[in-house]
């Protein structure tokens, strides 16, 4: 079923131990997208400037993504540029430019207007709430959010948390959103707040889906060596909710299935710098991986 | 079939944003023993002092506990002062007197030479080979070791682990002892100084299994609470070693069983100060909460 992403296009400077590349594709609205195109088709609602050439729409056009709500405006796309050292575990932002995203307001097209599932990235919540409330048709709709909304608008952000039945949200932002420090607790206060999913991103631990039925943990792919995290959660988000969408079934077991789909998906997303890894992909590697975490949870009851 | 844990008995002085217990019966030796008690028949290598009483006694043979190795010497019990802040994570020792641990030398009953399952609670790594050498019958033998050691006693650290089947060891102290930071290379490293098998406790986070056939991860149970997190380690050591010597079973899939009978103990241990609650379990608690993490780690493939 259709798919529908909001948030940021970007281009991305990155550091890591492992090398450096400077204003490689990426944003959530990238990562997501192209990662939930591997399960269903994804159009994307995002800004981007001038600089932004024919290389970066093909980007798009090759994983079938429906691009006809990416706005072309005047000016420069938005750059981040970061650093990760030490454990690789928080990104250290050395420089955030946000040119056209300043002024971002998602316009959906009227094709897009009977979407049934919808991924609001990390954007302002004001904006998360009015593109959350031009579609009716939703069965299913996702927020990411961060602590700077968090902090900075929490009145705004509590709004479209009660509009939204999905929240991902990495462990210290849960602990800050829901003032618990046990996850837990955070999760089961999160859920008042309107999510009835919760989906803690605990980075190299996993994460842990919260639903009205149950808790269900599942590991991190463990890999040799991470290049650059960049992206992981969004990742995981598109795993998740593209695995939803193509199956359009929410039920508990099949929450769970998201949730495998969305540790595979980000274990991909942080082996090569940017998008690399996500857009040289088969069906059966990531089939292939999701049997891997199988047989590493599995034990007799 | 036999188990034998070799370690420390101690009065625990613990504070805890919960609370707080003088001189609580605790030490590697007695999590490990307590625990194990609920799988299997134990005996324990110990030493204390003079201060420890028939009160003391009684909670070993109210298990069933094989006590002939524990040695009444002159002077007083081991003693260690701690406290927990903040995300309970690391405990902050206030105070430490080894009394008649400092010269503690462990003696093994005649009886208990036929011993086929042991456990090397942290001690110094020279008496932890002299014990592993007496007991020419062992099937398994289980090391934890600690920075203490890994950093001031590294070759006879390194002699006594090319002697075991399995470390149990934290995710700090795997980091530290392999110089890897990635807990996969860490674990493929520490193999090779000798244990086949490595489980990496990583707290709130739960296990990883390295063993030579395959890699298995157990969640951590999610509590609402953790009272106090002082002998999670050992008594996961002791529900996994408890369910391996019960079992006589060292294949792949009872590894798996055995370390998801570690996180269900460790989870009970961190409800209450000290021992409590091992003391007050029914097996039935054990099986319905190593169901309830089957529960919330199974997927359909």
């Amino acid at each position: 079923m259709s798919l529908l992403a909001v948030g940021s296009i970007a281009f991305d400077s990155i550091r890591t131990p492992y090398g450096e590349e400077e204003e490689i594709l990426g944003g959530s609205a990238t990562f997501f997208s192209v990662t939930a195109s591997w399960f269903t088709s994804v159009s994307v609602v995002a800004v981007v400037g001038e600089d932004f050439g024919e290389q970066h729409f093909r980007v798009f056009r090759e994983r079938s993504i429906d691009t006809r709500g990416l706005e072309q405006v005047s000016g420069r796309t938005f750059r981040w540029k970061g650093e990760y050292t030490g454990d690789m575990n928080q990104a250290h932002t050395l420089d955030t430019q946000l040119n056209v995203f300043e002024s971002f307001v998602p316009k959906i097209p009227a094709a897009y207007l009977d979407t049934q599932f919808l991924f609001l990235g990390n954007i302002v919540p004001t904006l998360q709430l009015n593109v959350r409330r031009a579609l009716p048709k939703l069965r299913a709709s996702a927020l990411d959010t961060m602590n700077y909304w968090i902090q900075g608008m929490p009145d705004e952000l509590a709004k479209v948390l009660a509009t939204v039945e999905i929240l991902l949200i990495n462990e210290g932002e849960a602990r800050m959103l829901s003032k618990h420090h046990n996850l837990k607790k955070a999760a089961e206060s999160i859920q008042k707040l309107g999510p009835r999913v919760v989906v803690i991103k605990r980075g190299e631990h996993g994460a842990t889906l919260f639903s009205p039925e149950s808790i269900f943990t599942v590991p991190a792919f463990p890999l040799d060596e991470v290049h650059d995290p960049t992206g992981a959660g969004d990742t995981f988000a598109g795993g998740f909710m593209g695995h939803l969408a193509r199956s359009g079934d929410l039920s508990d077991a099949n929450l769970r299935r998201g949730a495998v789909y969305g540790a595979v998906m980000g274990s991909f997303a942080v082996e090569e710098f940017g998008l690399g890894r996500l857009l040289r992909l088969t069906p059966g590697e990531i089939e292939s991986r999701y049997r891997e975490i199988k047989n590493m949870t599995h034990f007799d009851a």
